[in-house]
């Protein structure tokens, strides 16, 4: 319980500023707002671990928007939304033909009265989910201010073209905590930020896209590795680099799996479809979706990923590292080589021994998002924890008090 | 916060009964029900809008069964038994096969063994859909007086093919705000509702029979006009005829868009199918659902409905109404010209001038949804919001209290 | 009240151990186990009959897995967990690619970390069912242990292939109470679980499992009773058989209806697929899932079940119970002649005089669920329970507090 006090005592300190914003990049936000998520997430997490109630509201809804499938996410926001006291509604868009423009202006309205947050998953097509994001936030902005709705609710990017903040957020707070608990420790650590090779297509850039733009933002030795072709957005490179400058860390990029893993301190090797692929994609969908066409892509695609079958994580791979005992990371699910595919992304050994702490650094997720939520939703979320800290109101079970 | 308390003091002197009752016809209800009803949405919405907590439940089921597609009535639903503490449940008869007569009634007796509240939306088939509310309805008071039920959960009727009374209650209260916030000063108002063009088939005539239904209780001067053939059911034009006598107002009905419109303190044009056409449908799949037959019956209903795109209401039809400046309703989504369709129920002009009053209109939704349900759970649910305004639990944060 | 005293005074006379533990299987448990569960359940119907709220829980999830249709535990399981204070997500492996081994290890623990009770429903496959529950619980036993779960969550059967204990559990709940309160009364009545036609295929064996496992338990004498070829599991008779040494009781299994009903005290008439024809699905599913084999076999069974029309429970077979007038038992839905189906499991007559004594027995159910999961997730839930009695706190309403 000690820690918990700290953390508040700490966070009182921060500047931050993010009431009534949204989180829909960790670019877009300062240092102090950061810290004060990944504070207020410990925070929580703490109070939950002591059975503590962190029922921010009496009621409220949480809504949901997944335009793409999705397990650990869903149950993170479920979870999250739940701790605060909110109900969870998907919205699916399926049944309400929602589309862009007045559409979209009016139904974010209308499934907003009496929302306190809502979480966007539009991950597939470049160039359109963060901005499907903004067109959301646009209209909240209006209802509020045409006091259509009560207050504004917070919108929480849970993994677009660009970001998956709540993944990159959760990854952070798994390392502070790894590395003795202080984001100071991270100062000249190297990650490895690597792509791997699965047999699947069409996989997201906003993992390694989130990692580059905010490891850099610590002092890190970011090392981005791919092969020919499998570049990531340039924006994102760009932020990459001048974060590092910044903050007296290094951005590198390179085509060997090899040398990012050298002495790296946390490797993170995940496979991702090439900018130049997903890109495409999107013409051809906004084109009318040629289905032989889309059906080439693939196919090359496919045919282009099987040339680097040897972009696995393997145990000699992990060797390479800093005392051959770097901090293994993924976001989960793993393409594992013999297990969930022939081969992926990493050898079954190297994945069973690092198994628990994937589960672990998943673990983060609900209370990060918890964190942002609170962030947005209230003027002084510090106070609020703190008032939640002293009364100590159980969460389960309620005999004793 | 003077507001609340004088709306309960108001809402002390009503004498309505609804405890036990369920909400499926505006019809069916007395002046002070209806008084009661959009009194204690007031004070519901006022005690959230003041973060006030009106929780009447620490946990119970809220069921909904959606036998059409929704967004705004499913979200008021939701927000609604949500703002009450209840925990929503959407019943899928898709993964559940229920059918009417005996299956019927069992499965209404087993989603409610915990259940306080069943919003059903049935409002497709004439003859149809409100007889399938009371069928719920007769099975839940089998059960309520069989010991089977612990008490009698309220069925909230969330569109039938007769009436759609959470639409015309939440657009009765808007009315009422927008004119001084008395219902009183309805009284002599104009009101048209006119059927206006829609490129679609088969939408509901639940919206202007529930208004013409209701805003003739109110004295007011309620004008029905819409093409040859797009006739309602004649139940409810007799019902508006006989309100209109009892209440001192008048109710006409003609063919012409712009003598509705003429002089008119409010319009509401909006698009329905030709009841003959409903009925002709419900007939056809009555007997097999001839494909064909339904077909041709669309097609036709199409070309006819193409006879009439000039029913829009545009700037030059608003210029009719008293001194041009008529409140413009809508349930939206309306049909807008050049926005959502070539051509439409309204031109974009004079939607886009309306369009955040159109928010407001459907933002009493759930407060209304929530006063239905409070009338018929609690035997004096003024005395019960009455002591939530007295205690003043926040609904959202609470470290000051 | 003086009924829930007494019964927290008799529960805490038991010397029961399910903290931690899932409920899978009646067979597994001790006698003070089950009796504790009916006890539990019991109290909490009566605090919520007296309008006492029985919220364990400020927040936290529950999960559910259904992997067949359902209705009535469905909704017994939101009730049960909503009661509790529990928010329900449906968990849909089709929206998320669930498979058996890694996968389900991790995504047991992915949406587990703020979990309390888990439902499953798996009872379309011999000899998997069961066996994926004790999948999932160890993997959230390893979650555990290794601290990624901050609990053990509950996992609750709601019905696999060997057994269905939350429907057996409110059987016997119901025939506690039907029979004067007290399970003792039970000794010596006899029970009749028989097939009973149904022109339906592949129903489930778990219900007749579950009740000759569990019933046998209480000194009844147990005659199961079903056409030739329509056996059980093996290892179920073998404890039903064990059980009725154990305490007193007999257990006769036979090929007549008729000799089952004579003199019983209550008869449980349902149909169910042979063992032998569930069994053989299962190995051609397994072996490609070739679907004109599949299609012979139902088939087949078919032609087999018509055999056996006569297997009613009609006027005259009811005639055969003692004083012709047993307890009629079915866990729902029946097939009912000629309201249904055209011939089925019971009469249209015999169902009528007993349908509102089936609704009643159905109504245990929640309660059930939600003792086990009580009893699973709290150390000395029957001092929990006793707080929530002494406190009286409200679920509905709470302006008279």
């Amino acid at each position: 319980m000690r820690n918990i006090r700290q953390r508040l005592n700490a966070l009182e300190k921060l500047n931050f500023d993010m009431y009534r914003k949204d989180f829909l990049l960790t670019a877009d936000k300062s240092q102090d707002d950061l810290e004060a998520v990944i504070g207020l997430a410990e925070v929580i997490e703490g109070l939950y671990r002591n059975n503590i109630s962190a029922r921010a509201f009496q009621s409220g809804l949480a809504v949901s928007i997944f335009r793409d499938q999705s397990t650990r996410t869903r149950f993170s926001f479920a979870s999250a939304t739940n701790l605060l006291g909110l109900a969870l509604n998907e919205f699916d868009e399926s049944k309400s033909q929602v589309t862009h423009g007045e559409t979209l202006r009016e139904t974010a309205n209308m499934i907003s009265f009496l929302t306190e947050a809502i979480g966007i998953r539009d991950d597939m097509y470049i160039g359109k989910g963060n901005a499907y994001m903004r067109e959301v936030g646009d209209a909240l902005d209006e209802g509020f201010e045409e006091g259509v709705l009560n207050h504004r609710p917070a919108i929480v990017n849970l993994q677009c073209d660009i970001d998956h903040p709540t993944q990159s957020m959760s990854d952070l707070a798994h390392m502070k905590n790894y590395f003795g608990g202080d984001l100071e420790n991270l100062r000249g650590k190297k990650i490895a930020m690597t792509w791997a090779y699965s047999p699947s297509y069409g996989k997201p850039l906003s993992v390694p896209q989130g990692i580059i733009t905010l490891m850099s933002r610590y002092g890190m030795e970011v090392h981005l590795a791919h092969p020919e072709g499998y570049d990531l957005m340039d924006e994102t490179i760009e932020q990459a680099k001048n974060f590092s400058k910044e903050t007296g860390g290094s951005f590198k990029v390179s085509n060997s799996m090899e040398d990012a893993f050298k002495d790296a301190d946390v490797v993170y090797p995940k496979s991702w479809a090439p900018f130049a692929v997903m890109d495409q994609r999107t013409k051809i969908i906004d084109q009318g979706a040629d289905q032989v066409a889309l059906d080439e892509l693939e196919k090359e695609c496919l045919n282009t990923n099987a040339k680097y079958t040897n972009w696995e994580c393997d145990a000699d791979m992990m060797k390479l590292t800093k005392g051959g005992n770097a901090l293994y990371m993924h976001c989960l699910p793993a393409d594992i080589s013999g297990v969930s595919c022939e081969e992926g992304e990493v050898s079954a050994d190297v994945f069973e021994k690092n198994r628990i702490n994937t589960y672990v650094e998943a673990r983060y997720k609900p209370f990060v998002i918890a964190a942002m939520i609170l962030a947005s939703r209230f003027r002084d979320p510090v106070a609020l924890m703190d008032s939640f800290y002293r009364k100590r109101n159980r969460r389960s079970g309620s005999f004793s008090v």
